[in-house]
């Protein structure tokens, strides 16, 4: 594989910080002349001559033009990301002074690397697997502590192990009847039909799993979108308050990101709940179920993974609110009845309201039962508890791997069905063993892996 | 002064890149704990055992769970930047996981430190005097090759070592008429007046010379407002065009700046030139020349450090020029008659507007001339080459007290002429060494500092 892909051979540079001012920014050179190039422009000190995971502080040149007090990270090859030779340079963080530098290493024989094109240069060093190294996207883009967790498992390998398991069963049989192809004449069975069967099946069933731990990846990874919707002084606005007013991330400081007045974001046990059309609520200008019956308002609550439905107690007739709940249940969505202004008289409203399931009471001013609330929302946007140990599929391309291997584990199944030849067997093995090799890249294409690690940024 | 200043025995943390998403973030922690705290997030290694600039990949886990894959370097006091224990934690460049590891620290016992309390620290432990810190600011702002090599330079210490050359000297005379005083009984004169008189005069010279370097420096730190003001038709859209056309700075593409539609920069021999008014020019819409007299048009142009203004050679009378002329003298800015579509008759132009002294012709459309125009720019902006040898003083701070030197050697030159007593010129000796130590940083107080650093990044 590594012969095909080819053209990696040269010496790529990139700015792996991120870009604008900053006190410091790091430039990451990867090739087999990372080191010659930067040892040509950095007078103080040998490199080559020094040790693998070293810095060295000094002056930065260029064709005698001093570029910058640096300091210089060297790994050598094979221990560094990408495998390669890599050397770090962290120089300071204006904008002026990372271009001369990354202009000089391209002028001294680099190239601009490619998004992404060092993780795909440790996968092709063998560094990391495909799965692995589609985590690192993951982890860069993570914004929870799940979507976090679940990539850095990804990076140590969890996703992939239990993938390799499953392939090495496959092999194992693949080869006992490829092996019984061999002795076609004289009628033997190396591999046990059974034993295959009930491996075959077991496969199955753990694809299936992990197929439907995709509905949990996914939360994980792009959030749930909940819908408030209530008629006016519902307390509409109050509850998004209640919401949002603790543990407000202290990411938009660090980051200096402004915070999205369409879209408020609430991270509830590490899932992150995007709340639509917020601005509307805030505004209480957008009211959906007063306009029952309108195409927009259906269309917002379909946009929606849940549908959180607020009500004042006093103000609400129970006929009211069964109309409602057929308008909701005729949604493919999940929704919550949310009874609000329920700090008085508990027992009178609870009896009053008694022929619904699936409502849960508050008081959004008084911050009451708004946390089990978000426990509600939680449950039902997961479907239970976030398993930290188990293996979930975040990635949108394992999803689709995963399917046709699910497909083509059924047609090994139906083929022990029908008693077909070994021959039949073992194309269908083969190509669930293709399937599963798509995941973690021991079957790619270059077309392939230049369409994964585009959606790399660049310096990654 | 570090017993008076106080409080930085703590230890400090921030991020050291710039804000948002990259491949790459680096946290920087400084301070007694730095390897404490960090050494107890990092089970990989025993960290205290490790040596001085190593670097060290392992996971970062904070009570159990685990942040990131990082990679740490380690800098053991006194050989770091701050002159303290520093780690540099290079995590996955996520904003949330940026937060969450710096979170950790600060919960570990480090608090979040304020702008510039790096450099800071680096200053009050020696590592750096005062102009070469604010030369590391002055650095991380840069923008062109001149106000990059001006705050290496400085930083280097090159404008440290001048005036340490200055003060030395004084400080021996000012030993030898505090030891007068001793003696004041018995009427000698260890310092010879006639060696002071020279040496003071010599200082008013060198401290006159780094004053007027001061217009370079402040044109080299923030660059020459230009107006290139003309009648419709003159060609200044084409002449701003051709200006611009050449190596357009590649910052913008790495940085995802966008560019400023109001202003143009344009970079000439390392100085630059921001183009007032661009969008103007670009519009055909603000002509200033054309409504000479109101009031609105002088005020551009006393914006402007240069005015350029163009006029086609054709159309153009010799009379109105004069007018022109006139009117451009008026104001107290540096001005330029750019005489447009001159590539023909050459000779004939050259003619018609011989008694114009501050003349240029050029053909913007055929690009003809305009590069000796912007080294007559760059000339009339500058006084002449910039001197890359040359000490600059590029810092306003540093100016204020350089004038207010220069008012306290002249008290002593008058002093020596008025054959005052020793002890008056010992006061005004000590007071000329307080304004040089302002700038170095041998005299300081809290207040000054903070103010000083606190226009920094965070991080540095």
């Amino acid at each position: 594989m590594i012969g095909k892909l080819g053209g990696w051979d040269d010496t790529i540079v990139a700015l792996a910080t991120a870009p604008g001012i900053g006190a410091i920014a790091v430039i990451r050179v990867s090739g087999k002349k990372a080191i010659p190039i930067i040892n040509n422009m950095f007078p103080s000190k040998d490199l080559p001559q020094q040790a693998s995971h070293t810095l060295h502080v000094g002056l930065l040149k260029y064709k005698e033009e001093p570029l910058d007090e640096v300091v210089i990270s060297l790994y050598k090859n094979p221990r560094s990301y990408t495998g390669e030779d890599v050397i770090e340079i962290s120089c300071h963080g204006s904008p002026f002074i990372q271009e001369k530098i990354i202009r000089a290493i391209t002028e001294s024989g680099a190239r601009l690397a490619k998004p992404g094109e060092f993780t795909q240069r440790a996968f092709l060093n063998g560094k990391l697997d495909l799965a692995q190294a589609e985590a690192v996207a993951d982890l860069i883009a993570s914004n929870t502590e799940a979507s976090r967790n679940a990539a850095l498992k990804n990076i140590r390998g969890g996703f992939s192990t239990s993938l390799q398991h499953l392939r090495e069963q496959l092999i194992r049989f693949s080869a006992l009847i490829e092996l019984e192809l061999d002795f076609a004449q004289e009628d033997v069975e190396f591999a046990d039909r059974k034993q295959l069967y009930d491996l075959v099946h077991a496969l199955q069933h753990n694809t299936q799993q992990l197929l439907q731990s995709f509905a949990l990846g996914n939360v994980i990874k792009n959030g749930v979108q909940v819908a408030i919707v209530g008629k006016p002084n519902a307390g509409k606005s109050t509850l998004l308050n209640t919401l949002l007013n603790e543990n407000r991330a202290i990411v938009s400081d660090i980051a200096g990101t402004t915070r999205d007045t369409i879209e408020e974001v609430l991270n509830i046990g590490g899932v992150l709940f995007r709340l639509i059309d917020t601005a509307g609520i805030r505004e209480h200008t957008a009211d959906i179920i007063e306009s029952i019956g309108v195409e927009k308002s259906y269309e917002k609550m379909r946009q929606a993974d849940v549908v959180l439905y607020l009500f004042d107690v006093q103000e609400t007739q129970v006929n009211e609110l069964k109309l409602i709940e057929e308008e909701l249940k005729k949604n493919a969505v999940e929704y919550l009845l949310v009874g609000n202004k329920a700090d008085t008289n508990e027992e009178a409203i609870r009896q009053k309201f008694a022929l619904f399931n699936n409502l849960h009471f508050i008081s959004a001013k008084n911050n009451l039962h708004v946390d089990t609330l978000k426990q509600k929302l939680l449950a039902i946007s997961i479907n239970g508890d976030i398993n930290t140990e188990a293996t979930v599929v975040t990635n949108a391309r394992h999803y689709e791997a995963l399917q046709k291997l699910a497909g083509s584990l059924e047609d090994v199944l139906h083929g022990l069905d029908e008693h077909v030849t070994g021959d039949f067997l073992a194309l269908d093995i083969r190509q669930s063993l293709h399937y599963l090799g798509l995941i973690t890249g021991e079957i790619t294409n270059e077309d392939q892996l230049d369409f994964i690690f585009s959606k790399f940024c660049i310096g990654k």
